[in-house]
């Protein structure tokens, strides 16, 4: 299983994983959620807001941050404890959302982590936070 | 438009919204979010866990709180400035999710209110935070 | 039920099936095998590669093969026995592909078909290979 | 980027990855694929098949090969060149498939490994082939 454990895991380390929010992103997203505001499936009521047109959800771009942590900082076997998340601008149908974590803390008696994690859009901020997790441990043996 | 304006929202006020999470929902969920996490996915990888089986994605249960928000408490209109969130337990596919968003504190100059939000399983909290909302303004004339 | 049996079969004959890959089916591919690849999901990535931008999985165009087998030729009751497939080309989200299976080889005695079956976008073969099927029996009355 | 390059993969290696096969995945790839096969959808004919009830789309635990193939081995930047499958048994919904890619043939020069393929299901064969890819290279900085 790739990724990181408790032993190989260093403050400072970073990974990322981007996507390009597509329509059909926001559409699946408003079905799996029940969150259906118009500002996200409605154009001609998005246009009348302060954004000026359609935008994804928030926590449609917050779910990367999810992905990152699950798929490659710390990986596999990851426990995610918390996330705090601050939006700070909105995303558009097209653009293509970096997650990155960053490791920040680590608590190696109790296995925990704390992560930087920040989402951008052409190198800008859109959502600002951090997360904490549960590391995977060293032996792959013990229960996870 | 059904919701709350900042001079109609008042400490206290709850609202909620519950939604059963189905094996739909975690594909889907993958798919949008790129989180491909085993414990989502493989139910034999999943059973050597300390969950004993599948989990939903912590994020697809917290996006129902975006969604009593957007849909709710306060409404349409309202920007969702930042969440906080603490994952306590697992949501097993077949679970329903109630988000519970209850005000907590409004700023009436700044039209911001901060919401108490609660994720239950059977009465059981799985996950709990804080969001931070600007809420929309009492004429509905003006520039959303 | 439509379709053709083991006795109407002939060397020659063809049938074809053209679906439009949209983002949509890109998603939710990604999200039914786990084929997050950036070159699929991430634009800005994928602009860097030799496809000069998203890409669709080639297995998402393979399936339509099957979907021509299944639904065309020979059609319902038809076991998939085999397929290879040699990748072209690569299909872009708005591009049709349509998938061909020409009737290449039977042995009626085992009820065997071999198909060769391409896909192509705007006449052009993106996709390569032969099918081994199991055809129906003549008479619908056996057990299938 | 995690996965391999030319010079790090080695005849022998091996890496895998499962999913549980649900209902959802079974509609979605229908939807995604248009192969509505009713052995696939439809309880009532499936049950009078050889199956003995509904199977997933062949195609859809291939595309698991893909996926281990695009996120593991050799993993981001590799171009899929060809696949070969041979259908053994069917999958049910709930199988749980593990698709295990393994390097057979790496021809260095031209940076292309001919890989085993296999889906099983609890340790049987469903799914046996051969896939051919092209190999990202040592150096990230040329063109991908």
């Amino acid at each position: 299983m790739p990724g990181y454990s408790i032993d190989t895991l260093e403050v400072g380390t970073s990974e990322s994983l981007a996507k390009t929010i597509t329509d059909a992103d926001i559409v699946l997203f408003a079905g799996v959620s029940c969150d259906t505001n118009p500002v996200h499936v409605d154009d001609e009521y998005a246009s009348g807001t302060r954004f000026g047109g359609r935008i994804a959800h928030g926590m449609l771009s917050a779910s990367l941050i999810s992905a990152a942590i699950a798929n490659k900082l710390p990986g596999p076997g990851t426990i995610y404890l918390g996330q705090s998340l601050r939006f700070l601008a909105p995303v558009r149908p097209g653009d293509t959302v970096k997650a990155t974590v960053t490791v920040k803390e680590i608590n190696s008696e109790k296995r925990r982590a704390t992560l930087a994690t920040v989402c951008t859009v052409e190198g800008v901020a859109v959502i600002e936070g951090e997360a904490q997790v549960l590391v995977p441990a060293a032996s792959s043996g013990e229960k996870r």
